[in-house]
């Protein structure tokens, strides 16, 4: 028991500042992954068991890792990467419908957005590190994920949703960045409640950088129930 | 700051042993949603924003609250049961296709399923609690959910979500029972490896009990790679 030998890919691949010594870019994957999908074993080509326990494995860290800003603040037990993501997955779920705007997609995307994290860890701006750096550590994160998925039509999936979010590129990305911001000053107010916390920062920072209506619905309504007692 | 009024459903609703006074009933909230369905105005019907937030602080408890075979197991830092649905939901997005079953559906299944534990909590066969008992009381916070978030389609999708599941009555309820399972004994591995614990009973207790072809491989990937070591 306890060897910590058997769920290899969790040991050898979840430093939260791993660096990648392959040069393999993002761009390159998604060009390899489009000539996949030309032939049709690779529409489906899903991982096997094997490489699906090496993807399952690495996300275990996004349990096991909570969130930056909660410890920065010295916040008693915080949630996790994933806790957020599920949350905001729930967000996607109970959301009206608007025209243009595939839901299940939304869903995907929530579980979906912040993966990469599952390596880097949770990058935040008092990190001090640059954007652009962030952006390279957690693309390189995903494409390792994508490549331990064996570069797949699913792995063409969650590339495809993460690059859109990051992007800002779709309708679906818009949304799911408000969810993002919406679950975090939510999460804030419970923290408030519960531990007496001064988390204005969190409010601050996302104030009027909500883009669509429900985002600045929901947000207002978490403000507005924040305003009332303060 | 810290008033504990703000986030009033988390306080007024999310007792763990909660027993609801209304005799409001699992067939009446189907019927009543059914009969809802056939006016075009409650097909979309969304919460409203006061509904919503409402809906996702109950949902909150799933961040909080850990799962109660790992606790009983004295293990460090476990996991939450949303953690737990998170992975089941990237179990169900990276799954292969199969004829018939709706991948997107078991995607928003595995974040619904256990959806009612934010206000019973996680009662195990070890809790001494009846089967039939801890069924009703799931059943009465599901109604209790869905009646938050205003008994509208997006009530009724996820009523039905979980009502598939808890009957294993669809292909879709298949595979995620599945997932739960596969989930539960990756974790009981890392588990194992990292803190040295015996969790054998939750490979004991899973053993010959999955439906899938799917779920029997990932089970036996587990299984192999927890053997190789031992």
């Amino acid at each position: 028991m306890g060897s910590g030998s058997r769920v290899l890919v969790s040991l050898c691949c979840c430093s939260s500042q791993l660096r990648f010594k392959s040069s393999f870019s993002a761009s390159r994957v998604s060009s390899q992954m489009a000539a996949h999908s030309s032939s049709s074993s690779a529409i489906t080509n899903p991982p096997s068991p094997s490489q699906s326990i090496d993807f399952l494995s690495i996300c275990h860290r996004l349990k096991t890792t909570k969130r930056a800003g909660w410890l920065r603040k010295d916040v008693k037990d915080s949630e996790s990467i994933a806790d957020h993501m599920y949350r905001m997955g729930l967000m996607a779920l109970i959301a009206p419908d608007f025209p243009g705007v595939d839901r299940d997609k939304c869903v995907k995307m929530a579980i979906v957005h912040d993966i990469a994290e599952a390596i880097v860890g949770d990058i935040t701006p008092t990190d001090g590190i640059p954007k652009e750096e962030k952006s390279r550590r957690e693309q390189e994160a995903l494409d390792h994920m994508c490549r331990v998925l064996g570069g797949g039509s699913r792995a063409k999936e969650i590339a495809e949703l993460w690059t859109e979010y990051e992007a800002n590129s779709s309708p679906e990305a818009k949304f799911v960045k408000d969810f993002d911001k919406v679950e975090m000053i939510l999460q804030a107010l419970e923290y408030e409640d519960e531990q007496g916390k001064d988390l204005d920062e969190f409010f601050r920072s996302t104030a009027g950088k909500f883009q669509t209506e429900i985002g600045k619905a929901w947000a207002s309504e978490i403000v507005s129930r924040r305003n009332k007692t303060k």
